[in-house]
């Protein structure tokens, strides 16, 4: 071994750097001389975070991108043409952001739901897009409820006593039973509207302007006839907020569906997928601004982006998820993929949070949507 | 410190074995004395692997489970009712397993294409469920290639050049342009053929026995039009393998079909979601035993595996996907969740493996359905 | 297709639950009815959290593990034999929890450095366990900040700016300067004070109750020596709590040491790690009750778990990492895989959140060490 | 709903693409028109992955990479000036690349260690980064075998048994009494050698030309006692290929030393760690070419990347892990950060393979180190 250190090692080692910019920003976590660091509110936790970095600071982005989704307020409806009158607005008659929420199934099936109820109960979101489990699981719940479990019970031995593992939640099978009970003699009720349709539409049956069963419509429906407060759905229907599910019958009610097809033959439901998408895109085009708030992945991420590609990009976004990029699934892809492909504008203030939802979202939004009481 | 070692740490330290069970496998790898172990077969390598530990062993497991579903054989067609004629059937008329593949599309974009093709090609599974994404980006292919590119390539300026990119895969933009051109045609023979079903069945138009569009009818016209052998669909067309995609809307095609609404005004196709659903659950129902091979996660896991559902219990399921469960989501739930819905039976031999699914089918394929040239 | 509905399916679908145990807890979230769910305060948060199921679950539950660990309390030093006078008591002198925190670099790189070292301040903690970088980065905050980045900027750029990225931070190059400025000196002293051991224990100088250096001394030194009150090593120093990290040299510190070698050559500092694991895990078999708190994966989430081994495991354990255990890593095990080991007792209460570490503890701390402003 | 398509969606949509660059490069995948596409061949199934995007590509570029750092050569010994010849050479003198490769503790513990020794035995690699377990688990598999189980077996009733888990592995307690008969006069043998040498020395025992123990030495001589042919460290004894393990006190050999402690107190045996710093950035400065081969993350990740600044950076790298860079981790960070850092050259040849190491490695090592038989 030599006994002189070569210059290499020590040229690597201490490379100068450029002065840092007047701009730049001092990571610095919480102060905790001061009181409100204490049994902190959500508001100070994510102030405090801002600057920690890593994914606190991710999450603190989040509520400032939820803020300006939130705040922004563009002409007052006076102020616009005729044709203009379209998109959201604020009570005052102001342009106000469309705010997409799109969340997977098992959301609904954990305690998240009442935020998610939350939130459409006071029409802070404009329209949600869910997957067919969170649209069932929403109206199982007013039947019975749902209970906690734990990751590493045995499927042979819950099966045996009719108990179904999502994560570390059961759900007796006896609430799929009621469901049953519960959605029969509406879905006998929706297949009689069907036909008047039919009969009262003749060779326009499937005309644009006849009527015929959606996702959307189903649900609106569904939120009607359950007629409880603890319901998204009920609050959706009542707040007139569209909840889109294209792959409705990838469910329980799918069984449903299934089932009802042999009581009903030879007359069957119908459910078009076609005039939803038309719905949403709709909206995606009206809206003066564009935000969305994705919690989790698949499909119901792809289709509110999917959506505003229609108007060339949303203006803000939020995803929150635990997927990951590299096996190039469209769950795990950051907001920078649907920027090439226009789904998000190139200005548009966005992020990602990797996270489980429920461990970062009752945070988030009581530090945005739920910070004063008073805007109820 | 004392100077004496306490007996606690000792006790703890050097707790005693029970004797290990004879059936008791022990871990060793590849063993390099063999020449075999050497630029090594698919078939040699993944038994090198089986008591590796890890994923290793699942991904050999994953083998072994593809195997057993290929070749379990039940009873001679001649030997079965009329009425138990039902389910998949060899070239010698004996019942064998009807196989569920479900993929996402990212794959169909990646080059695992040609992999699936050559599944469905040859007649290696019974049905396919898909996003939107894998069946429009097959087509797609067919007119135009996908590029490779990178992961840490920039949205604003790939946008600037109209490439959209999927993880580090690049698709041109005129693809799409393309896409349009070549299936506005066909939207419009669908949209005349609806129209004339609706006449021809006036107020039974949406009976059971009266055609209308369903996703896995327009995705078999569409593998038929494409007619191009580079295609899955055009060969799950030819082969007569549904392939399920309930919601269909969600991508380029739903695009496409949201342009049309307005081109066809008043006119609309419609598609249905109800018909589907009794399609594949009546498939699961009618198969002498079922295998869930599901690459990924989202829609298409938990569509085949409610599928499943229908029979009591897929025999075998292999998942492959990157998924993790603490979040409670349906991608990221192990078998055995599924086996507590009744979705997987208690008996079946299922594995998951953690892994990016292209970095592992490849392998899978090549030591199963492609072990052996001599069966095509 | 059949027009008769098979048992098979009904029967499967409708498979009944056995009655719900009466002490099943029901998923339920927060509930805005009470004015706490706005600006929600930490424990209010966490407390709303406990039945959502997911992580949220198992942050809360976090949160609980923490409290009882700080909150157990054993005999009074009094009642206690001589020779049973040993592990941590509170000012009233009854025996209380020994808590190892142990945590990885870049939590000190990030901003959760000022809550780490509020916990170290306030003796909130009995030990800790970090990686090297978790040494050096908190000396070298006190000479120069670390700024906030992105996870995207290139490397390549960065490193003709002179600028480090960790994760979405910078570190410039010059930090490393003046750590190299403020530690030669130091290590000079040090030398001497090694060289004087030798000398005065002569054939004896590696013996037990001789002097020589070893991590845990060594950061003992520059937490004396950096005198900073924002410094985490600092007050360990002060409040007499050792920090430990075997592998010192794996990172700044062990370039400053290696170009030491030259210039103090033929001299030479030694390091010693035998003495150090006697150093813990007599701490380990002394202590009363053992908590592990363990933020992050790797060296020390198994140095902790380790130690907790002689006393045959821990009472109460935390982990919060991303790591998954499908890859067989010690990071990525949960719990109970310590369990097995003897690390934690079968009777502990423990718990992993799969988060980011910076995502969580913030909340965590707040609702927990820093509930209550009065304690200080 | 407007009945006319605003322009906006059809401007956003049909996006015209910049014209493909020539050398594009199109995805595609394995060509099953090929024979050699069946039951394949490492290397040709590696072929095949190349164009396939995602992680197949990464997988197949991290081939390519070994087999760049593997074949580069630079200048024959003649060639070189007396002070320039240091590095590795190869059989006929001319220079080679300096392979670091690491790997975590599970990776020995599972059937991989046989292509680890494969590698170490055949002089592949020129020196070797492994956490303790990874040292310690060598050595007890040649005393006794570790078993296949399970991830989700029970951690009470497994240390009821003395069955310690690893993932889906299962150790035997009993292995570690064995380890401990094994060592003990061993680690009586070592503490004899430390004290000649303490004697011999004087005033200089502790100078860089005398004797001291460090985490190299030590797993040295154990290579040697161990004196078996399955053992890594048999063969890096026997081909001098030095095994660098900085916390070696981290596992059970610590657990043996801090009971020798009182075993052989007043006497003790002391390793240093500063030595070995100096080793392993000594062997970086001196290679002519540096390769990483980093299996897994945490400390053997760092230490190897830390390594190579000394040598401002290596030029080839390859990483092969689940961790994610989300959480600022360095086992998550990419290649691209150690760029920042100087670790590795801005145009040195990198990539990450996100997978588990078990279900990869052995695909790469066969289309790579052991694509030939003939090379033995």
């Amino acid at each position: 071994m030599s006994d002189k250190l070569p210059d290499l090692a020590t040229d690597a080692v201490f490379v100068n750097s450029v002065p840092v910019p007047e701009d730049a920003v001092e990571v610095k976590g919480i102060d905790y001389s001061k009181p409100e660091a204490f049994n902190s509110r959500a508001k100070d936790l994510i102030k405090g975070m801002k600057t920690m970095g890593f994914q606190a600071s991710s999450l603190s982005e989040a509520c400032d991108i939820i803020d300006e989704m939130r705040q922004w307020r563009g002409k007052h409806v006076d102020e616009l043409e005729e044709h203009d009158r379209k998109g959201e607005f604020d009570d005052q008659g102001y342009q106000k952001t469309t705010i997409f929420m799109g969340y997977t199934s098992n959301l609904i099936s954990s305690g998240l739901r009442d935020t998610l109820r939350f939130l459409v109960q006071h029409k802070m979101v404009s329209a949600v897009v869910a997957s067919a489990g969170g649209i069932e699981e929403d109206l199982i719940k007013c039947l019975a409820p749902t209970y906690m479990g734990e990751f590493s019970l045995s499927g042979s031995k819950l099966r045996d006593q009719g108990m179904n593992r999502i994560g570390n939640l059961l759900v007796p099978n006896d609430n799929y039973c009621k469901f049953e009970e519960w959605i029969v003699p509406i879905l006998d009720k929706m297949l009689e509207e069907q036909e008047e349709s039919v009969k009262k539409n003749g060779s326009e049956a499937l005309d644009s302007s006849s009527f015929i069963w959606t996702p959307s419509k189903v649900i609106d429906r569904l939120g009607k006839e359950i007629n409880d407060e603890s319901s998204v759905l009920y609050w959706a229907h009542k707040n007139k907020i569209p909840v889109f599910c294209p792959a409705l019958t990838d469910g329980s009610i799918g069984d449903m569906l299934f089932f009802h097809t042999f009581k009903a033959s030879p007359k069957q439901l119908r459910i078009d997928i076609v005039n939803d998408i038309r719905k949403i895109n709709s909206m995606s085009m009206e809206s003066s601004r564009a935000g969305m708030l994705i919690l989790g992945g698949g499909l119901i991420k792809h289709h509110i982006a999917n959506a505003c590609l229609m108007r060339n990009g949303a203006d803000w976004a939020v995803y929150i998820n635990t997927g990951q990029e590299f096996d190039g699934s469209d769950a795990g892809a950051r907001p920078d993929e649907a920027v090439s492909w226009g789904k998000i504008k190139a200005t548009a203030h966005s992020v990602k949070v990797y996270a489980d939802v429920t461990i970062v979202f009752p945070l988030i939004v009581a530090a945005t949507f739920a910070s004063d009481k008073n805007v109820l």
